[in-house]
C-alpha cells in the first residue's frame, strides 16, 4: 500500500502466456529415465504430465521473486549476493571468485564471468543440443558482507541451511562451501584462517579457506560454495523405457526442454541464498536477550 | 517399559567419564584459527572453552543415539545404512560403494572397506599426527532397501533432507550423492538410467547415476553419497592468532585432539542418514488419504 | 487434473466482486476502538485501512475453502463436524447439541438449531443493528465419528490444537470442551464417565463429560465444544477515539459492517475443526512403527 | 558458565526422591474411567502405569522451570506474571484481578488473594477429599508491563498461543481472555476500550474489556485470562470400571491423589504464560526489517 509493504504474506501470480502443454501429450502414460515421472507416480499414484507439474523448474517463479524482496532487504544491511556458471560439463573455470570480473557474468547467455571461457561454453551447448543431448554443470556463488554471527550452532548450521536450500533446486546433484571436497585433501596447517585483526579492532583473516563459517556461524568474511547440476534428464532424442503399465516402449521428446540448466539457475541459486540469510539475520536478532 | 518403547520420548544421560577440562585452560581467552571460538564469541558475547562446548564433536553422541533406534526401526522395514572412509587426505577409493566388501569397513581403525587403502590411511594419519597436523578426507554412505516414494517434491527433496543433516556435522564440508560433482561434467545421455520391469512388475533400473533419487524422491535403487570433511582446526603444533582482546598470540593446543576426524564420522554420518529416512517413511504413510 | 488432487498444494482465488474500499475513507487515520487499527500500526509501522487488511473475517475465505477439502477426506473416515450457534447474546440454548436437531440450523438465518430461539435471536440482531450497536454470542460445535488415539499426549493435546485454531478466528475470545468452565465447579465423583463395553469388544462411556478427549487424546465419544465471540468493534454510531497522530476525535463508520458475526463464524468454526482433525488423523499414522 | 547461560540448551534433571510406584500396582491393567489410560493405551498400544506417565502432571515441573528462566529475561522487560486460584468448585471470586491484593494469594494453600475466600475453598476441598471425591476449579492468571505489538495477526495471534498454551496443562478444559465468555453476551457499545492518551503521546485506554489484545496483537494494557480446570478422575473410592481386557471390574485407586489440582496449577500457568509471552517478545524483534 502506497509502495511499501504491510506486514501481510505478499501474494502474486505469474501467468505462463507461452506455454505449449500438447508438447507433453506423448508422457502421459510413459515415464521418462532419471526423470521424476516415475517417482511420482509411485509416491502419489497420479502425475501432472503437463509441462512435469512440480518437478518442473517452472517452480522456482516464485523462490527468485522471493529472493528479489529478500535481496531488497539484504541491500539495506550492506549484504550482496552474486552467483556465476562456473563449469558446463567439463568445462570448468579453473579459479576462485575473487579471480573473475563477477558483472561479466550478465553480460553473456552462459553467465560465466570469463569472456572467453563463456564462449567455449555456449559453444558446448549448442553441440550437445544439435545431438538432442543435454549436459550438467556448477554454479558458484558468493554472499559478501554478511556479518559475524549468523547461523545456529548444531542442526541449523548457516551452511547446512544453504546447502538444503541448494539441493531444494531442481537438478541439483552437489554443495560443498569454502574449499569443500578439495579442501579434504588437505592438511590443518594449510587450511588455517589466521586471524588479522585491524587498529579498529575489526577482525579479519588472512586467508578464507572456511568459506566465511566456522562451526556453522558466519565470522564476517565471505561466504562461498557451489552447486552441482546433473544434465537434464529430458532428451530429445530416442530413449528405451516404460509406460506406466510397466511394458517396455521408446520415448523421443518434443518442445522446449533445455540443454543446460545451469545458466539458468544462476537466479535461483541467488534467491535461495537470499532468503537463507535474511532468515538467519533475523533469527539472528533474538541470539541475545 | 518391559523392554519396549512407551511412546514417551527417551531420555539418556552419557556421562563423560574420561574429560580432560584442564587441556583447554589456555584456549580462555585464545582464538583458534578457523575454529568456532571466534564464532560463538561473536554470536553470545560468552563461550565455553572447556572442550569447546557444543562446538566439540562429543555433540554427536546424542545423534548417535538416535540414530541407533531409528536403525532398529529401519531394520523392520529391511533398510539398512552402511557409511565408511573412501577417503582420507589425497588417498581416495577410485571405486564406487559396489566395488568392495563394505563389512571390510569395521575391521580396522580408519573404516575402509579396502584393506590395503585402510593401511595406507593408517600410515598417513600417523604421519600427520606426528608432525603436529591435520588431515580431512570423506565419507561415502549407501541406503539400500529403501522403497520408493520417500522424500517430497520441493524443499524437502530426499538428497535435500539428507544434505541438510550431514552439513549438520562438525567439519562437514561437501556433499553430493549420486554421480554428484562428478556427473555435472557428463551428458545426459550417459547418465540416463533406463528402467528394466521384471516380469513381477517390480521396477528397476540398468544403471543407477541418479543415486536412488529422482525429482527429490526415492525410486527404490540404492541411496549412496558423500560428505567432505576439512581438516581439524585444533593443531597440536604453536600457531599465531589472536586473543579475545584481539591481540596477537601464539597458541599451542594440548590435548587429545583428533589428527583425522574422518573415521570417527562414520557412525554420525550412518546415524543422521538412519533418521532423515526414517521420518521420510513415516512423513510418506500421510501422502495419500 | 481429471477431477482428483495430484499431491500439489491447491491454489485459488476468491475475488471480491462487491467491495466497497470507499466505505473504509474515513478510518484512514483514525483507530477505532478495540479494533486491531491500533495494534496492527504499532506492530508494524502502517496499516491498511480498507477493508482492514487481514483483520477483517474476510481471511477466514481461505480457511473455509482449506476446511471443505479437509471434510471431504474426513467423509471418508466417517467423521463429521457440525457447528451452530448456541448464544446471541444474553439468548442462550439451555441444551447440550443433543438436545437439538442440527440439521435445523442450517434453515434459519441466524444458524440456530432451535426454530424458536432462532426467531428471538434474529428479533435481537435486527434491534442491535437498528440502534448502530453489534452483539457477540457463542458458537458450539460437535465431531462425531473420530476415532480413539487421535492428539498428542503433552502440548499438542487434541483440545490444544482446537482451542488455537478457534483462538486464530477474528473476534474469538474464549473456548471450552467437554462440560469446560461449568464442570470446573463440579465434583470427579459427578464427572466421571463410566465405561460400557459391548458384546463386541467395543468401548463406549456411559456419559460423556469429557467431551470425547482424555489426556489428550480422543477416546472415540463425539468431541464438543464452545466458541465465545466477543460483539463487532466497528459501530454503526459516534464514538470518541484518536487519530493516528493521538488527537482526540469522533469516529462513525460507514458501509456493511455486521451487527453480529457469530452465525457467520459457524462455518469457520467447522473448516478449522476439520483440518485440525484431519492433521491428527494423518499424524496419528505414525503413532506406532 | 560463571553465572551465565552459554547459548546452550539448558539441561537439568529433577530427581523425584519420593515416588510410590507401588501405589499404582492396582491401575496396571485397569482403566480410570475420564483418566488417559484407556485413550494412551488405544494410541499406543501400551501404557506407563507407574504414576501414569506422561500423563501425569509431573510432566509439568519442566515447564515451571523453563517458565523460571523465561521470567528472569521478561523481568528486565518490565514483565510480570502473576496467576491466582479465582474458583474451586463453585466457591468462585466475584472480581477481576484489579479487586484483589494478588500479593496475598501465596500467603495461602490454595492461592487465593482473598483471604476469607481461601478459608472455605480450603475447608471446602478437605470435605472433598473426606469424601474420597475431588473438585474443578479455575485459575486467572494477568500479564503486567507487555508492550504493544506482540502477536500475530493470523494464526499466531497472542491469545491462541496463550489458548494452546493452558490447555496443554493437564486437566485444562477451558480458556477465555479479556471478558471472555461473559463478554459474549455484551453489546458492543459497553465493550468499546476507549483510547485515552495522555500529554506524552503514551496511549492508554479508559476500559480493559479487551483483556490487552486487539486483532491477536497486544495494544500495552494489562493481559489477563482465565483457565477451567476439570476435577481429577482418580478418585480414593471405589468406581466401576473395565480392565484392558475390556471386562468390568472395580477400582479403588490409593496414593497421594489430589482432591483440586487447581492450587497447584497456579505456578504451571505462569510458567506457560512467561514461554509464551518471551517467544512473542523475541520473534516481535523481527516484525520489521
Amino acid at each position: 500500500m502506497d509502495g511499501v509493504t504491510t506486514g501481510c504474506p505478499i501474494g502474486f501470480v505469474v501467468e505462463n502466456t507461452n506455454q505449449h502443454s500438447g508438447d507433453y501429450d506423448n508422457m502421459r502414460s510413459v515415464f521418462r529415465p532419471s526423470h521424476a515421472d516415475y517417482t511420482y507416480t509411485e509416491k502419489y499414484g497420479v502425475r501432472d504430465h503437463r509441462g512435469g507439474g512440480r518437478s518442473s523448474a517452472r517452480e522456482t517463479i516464485s523462490r527468485v521473486v522471493g529472493g528479489a524482496f529478500a535481496r531488497q532487504a539484504l541491500r539495506k544491511f550492506g549484504i550482496s549476493i552474486t552467483a556465476y556458471t562456473s563449469a558446463v560439463g567439463t568445462l570448468s573455470l579453473p579459479g576462485l571468485y575473487t579471480d573473475y570480473d563477477l558483472a561479466v557474468a550478465e553480460t553473456n547467455a552462459v553467465r560465466c564471468p570469463d569472456p572467453k571461457m563463456a564462449e567455449e561454453m555456449e559453444r558446448l551447448i549448442l553441440d550437445v543440443k544439435g545431438s538432442g543431448d543435454t549436459v550438467g554443470g556448477v554454479v558458484s556463488c558468493v554472499i559478501k558482507g554478511c556479518p559475524a554471527g549468523l547461523g545456529e550452532p548444531v542442526f541449523d548450521k548457516l551452511h547446512a541451511r544453504l546447502a538444503y536450500a541448494m539441493m531444494g533446486i531442481n537438478a541439483a546433484k552437489g554443495f560443498d562451501y569454502g574449499m569443500g571436497f578439495a579442501g579434504s585433501e588437505r592438511r590443518g596447517s594449510e587450511m588455517a584462517d589466521i586471524f588479522s585483526p585491524d587498529a579498529d579492532g575489526n577482525v579479519t583473516t588472512l586467508t578464507n579457506n572456511s568459506g566465511g563459517i566456522q562451526g556453522g556461524i558466519s565470522n564476517g568474511e565471505d561466504i562461498y560454495f557451489r552447486v552441482a547440476f546433473k544434465p537434464v534428464a529430458t532428451l530429445l532424442r530416442e530413449l528405451p523405457t516404460i509406460d506406466s503399465d510397466h511394458r517396455p516402449t521408446v520415448l523421443k521428446a518434443k518442445g522446449r526442454h533445455d540443454p543446460c540448466v545451469v545458466p539458468r539457475a544462476v537466479p535461483i541459486v541467488e534467491a535461495m541464498a537470499a532468503m537463507v540469510v535474511l532468515d538467519a539475520m533475523l533469527l539472528n536478532r533474538c541470539a541475545r536477550i
